[in-house]
């Protein structure tokens, strides 16, 4: 009887939670979650040469200590992740991008629900992992130095908010000061030399471990989840916003660097073989607003105007093999004022309605 | 109705999780999670002389890249919080010891509920921080270098787990050799310099935001707790899981240093009228096992059995000046085998209780 009631409320829940999403009231019922915790994996083990004495070198003694003998684990992935009751097959996967970790897909600037709690409302099993040297996956096995430069205002650029210290007039981002100052404070650095190979490897490693998925990535983990998705078959599908570098296309069919106001963007090529893995699962990219599709002279904008035409490229490539890729621009749909950070902008619940009706559309959900 | 039925539902569910912990069954009844996010607070601005060009400066260029006129967001804490339904008036925030972050109270290395889990199944609001300059509070306001030194075992003995690379012969912790590596993975380095008085700051700030809530610290954290509640009025209890450093005595009260293989652990001083703070709140201090009573050749020990001798006299002394503060040493209550980390140990539910047996005495649930 117990159970039956339990169980009885757990559908009520699912239910509710749903439909609260769906007509977007403001008051949330809660999620029945099954279980979350947190895990690493992938990343390699160095040893120094020597033998360890615990008694003449267990000493605290960061001036002088010995590293005789003793190991090193580092480069590997953490997740964060949570389960809820009726969950979905097939869990969404968040890869954060550029000087970001999974802060990027939890609260929204200004205090909203971001993806994390959006798409576990709609009842996927939702992974957050901060790649390796990034956020709780700290632990680098190669040194670096950490410069602490003032560079905010370069990335209010870069990251489309505006230009300078202006907003763009109609941008998704909320005026209040305390947003800007909470977006600035979700940047973190590198801890180690930021290394593509290492990266892949180790969100690799998390599939490994999580068995088949979706993979959500932004910015730079764009081009970095297409490399991963070469490499790994639980990989079903991919969504990518705004991904700016390291698109692969088959050896023979790379096509032109575009230039752009700081900077070249080349194309990286790899065996068709290899490729063709890119064909065999559904993959949709989507871009925000403030992206020309002519030069201008601000290159917070230009390197996206690169991007677009690269991903544009891209995407008539992979179906021309035969492959399901779609280039969406958000402003085409209606969505206006959306930043390099949709899934946080003030109208990310329209943004993750997209993601949610595609993910229904290939039946990956 | 539906939102009579919603709350019968609400209370068999938060009523089964209460009796799930109790009886430690193996199948966990989901948990009704009401809201969940992360925010940052507390921390710094600095701003470069000049004024920033966006035109000019506003292309990514690590290798010459202006900082004029730009701003530097850092030394904020990093929050990620949940709070279940029905909640208990008093959230547990958790703050993490030194070369951690929040996955200490996330997932144990063997992969079992922590206490981040374990805790919002008992229906309290559960805060977890990485403090500034560590883990998702990556972005400092001074430079640093990490230098990636092979240092594992130094941490294997200063841990308790044992020594050298010996487990101790009772210890809680798993010997797949995947536990070890997980709990390694935890390490994070530093950001930036490690500054208490940033740390405090910034934890104080957290208190502000959340409001009146119960304390619960790990190793370094310890001594920076009692720092934190000497500042912010908002912390109503605290638990210290093995504090190591920084214990504050009335001046005039200051106890001698302690000498240990490997350092000396030094009390500091404050007014009296500072002092009395910590004698306003109920303070519980936990230390686990293999910690000696008298002096021993191993460093990894050492350094406990100087913790445990001042946390006492700090408990006396707190209590001679009207306080409430209790010493327990998990062995004279029967639980063997504890590491440095008694909340991730194979025993962590027994200790949990104990920590729930308190908070109910104290009036703090």
């Amino acid at each position: 009887m117990y159970n039956y009631l339990l169980l009885l409320c757990l559908l009520l829940i699912t239910t509710a939670s749903l439909a609260q999403h769906d007509t977007a009231t403001t008051t949330p019922e809660p999620i029945p979650l099954l279980r979350q915790g947190s895990f690493t994996a992938g990343g390699t083990v160095v040893t120094s040469p020597g033998t360890f004495d615990p008694v003449a070198d267990g000493a605290f003694n960061p001036a002088s200590q010995s590293t005789a003998g003793q190991t090193l684990h580092g480069d590997h992935a953490t997740v964060f992740y949570q389960v809820p009751a009726e969950a979905r097959p097939l869990p969404l996967v968040f890869w954060h991008g550029y000087g970001q970790s999974m802060r990027t897909w939890q609260t929204t600037p200004d205090g909203r629900e971001g993806f994390q709690t959006l798409f576990l409302r709609q009842g996927f099993p939702v992974y957050l992992l901060d790649q390796p040297r990034r956020g709780l996956s700290g632990r680098s096995t190669q040194p670096t130095t950490i410069a602490a430069a003032t560079d905010d205002q370069l990335w209010f650029g870069i990251f489309r908010l505006g230009e300078g210290t202006e907003f763009y007039p109609d941008v998704q981002f909320s005026r209040d000061p305390a947003a800007l100052d909470r977006f600035y404070r979700q940047i973190t650095p590198d801890t180690g030399p930021l290394n593509i190979d290492v990266n892949v490897a180790a969100v690799s490693a998390v599939l490994d471990t999580i068995g088949p998925a979706v993979l959500v990535t932004h910015s730079h983990s764009g081009g970095q989840g297409w490399l991963a998705a070469l490499e790994n078959d639980n990989i079903r599908g991919i969504a990518a916003y705004e991904p700016g570098s390291n698109f692969v296309f088959p050896e023979g069919e790379v096509p032109d660097s575009i230039d752009y106001v700081g900077g070249t963007l080349r194309a990286r090529g790899v065996p068709l073989d290899t490729f063709l893995r890119l064909t065999e699962i559904p993959i949709v990219i989507y871009y925000g607003d403030y992206i020309p599709d002519a030069p201008v002279a601000n290159p917070g904008q230009e390197q996206w105007r690169a991007a677009v035409a690269m991903a544009r490229r891209w995407t008539e490539t992979v179906n021309a093999h035969g492959g399901d890729a779609t280039l969406v621009r958000l402003p085409d749909l209606g969505l206006r004022g959306n930043t390099h950070f949709p899934m946080s902008d003030l109208n990310n619940r329209e943004v993750a309605q997209l993601l949610r009706d595609w993910l229904s559309e290939k039946g990956l959900d």
